[in-house]
């Protein structure tokens, strides 16, 4: 019983991210996404109360995701362990790719609606605070500069979000897989002691 | 007779950046943006086709000045010249706070529509060509290591993308000029030549 209701919530979450997809946040109704996982309104309530929930449970998975992928690097130095992240990227990318109308419109809504604005900032902090971490444990191990560790996390997340949204929204203006692995070497070169001239 | 034209038309602009804030793109009306600014309609479609087009004429305009402010920067070598573009920052923040639901929508429908599509790859391309002329030229003039000059361009869009996206979107979440000048500094330390240890 456990395991139907599991995979009536994975049905509904796949409908969803179709649904959004094809007709936007505000397109798509309860009533459309049902109809595309074939499960009645009465079971779509029971597992969410609002469209919004599932368009927040959706977002906290896909951002889970890549924070369990990010926290099962692990490499002998923290250069390295940022070099390594990279390497996740074209998942991150593929993930993007569906859903960024989807998250645009969430980010929209952030902007107008508190609720949302709270469910989105909070995973971005997360992200920022476990890059800052890192950074300080680069520092503490020597391999890194003594830069302020907080403002090279955002750096990190910042490169991250623009690279993302461009890579999405002008899939042929380069090669982002290269040029994101590069744009961190380049990052990783700025903060790494005991790197001089190439 | 020209000098009111052009009074005209940016009244309606004005206007149209204050219905899109306040209720979004598909919100704003026509209507809504002809009574804000006190014209007819005969007055809008005057000047604007369609509210697309005043919609890719605000972001042409907003895309146009960060344009003209970056290329009156001229400092004696390019790590200077990067670095001083950096003040151009707060201003970026303070436009792109008013206007960010609105660029939101944009990028959405630029996802959707490839009209819209293509005015916003448009300026974005063309940054990221202004600034790997400015790094080739610093391989150059010898002050930047001889690294991929576009991705290295791609780079610098990139961070400048993801500081202004949560820079609008967490204003409390740090202190986002210093941040923003301090990014650019960890970039360029990686793009220096004759950077050692500090």
């Amino acid at each position: 019983m456990q395991q139907r209701s599991e995979e009536t919530r994975s049905k509904i979450m796949d409908a969803a991210v179709r649904r959004f997809a094809v007709s936007g946040f505000d397109g798509a109704s309860v009533d459309d996404i049902c109809t595309e996982a074939g499960v009645s309104k009465g079971a779509f309530y029971h597992h969410f109360p609002s469209k919004q929930s599932i368009f927040l449970a959706l977002m906290q998975g896909w951002l889970g995701l890549i924070d369990v992928g990010l926290g099962a690097v692990h490499k002998d130095t923290v250069p390295e362990t940022f070099i390594e992240m990279t390497n996740l990227l074209p998942q991150v990318f593929a993930a993007a790719e569906d859903r960024l109308p989807m998250f645009l419109e969430f980010w929209l809504q952030a902007s107008r609606d508190k609720t949302v604005w709270k469910a989105i900032i909070a995973p971005y902090r997360h992200f920022t605070e476990s890059f800052t971490k890192l950074i300080a444990d680069g520092i503490a191990e020597g391999s890194l500069k003594p830069v302020d560790s907080q403002v090279a996390g955002q750096t990190i997340v910042s490169l991250a979000v623009g690279l993302v949204l461009q890579g999405v929204l002008d899939p042929h203006g380069a090669n982002w897989e290269k040029t994101a692995r590069e744009s961190m070497g380049i990052l990783m070169n700025g903060l790494e002691k005991n790197k001089g001239d190439q």
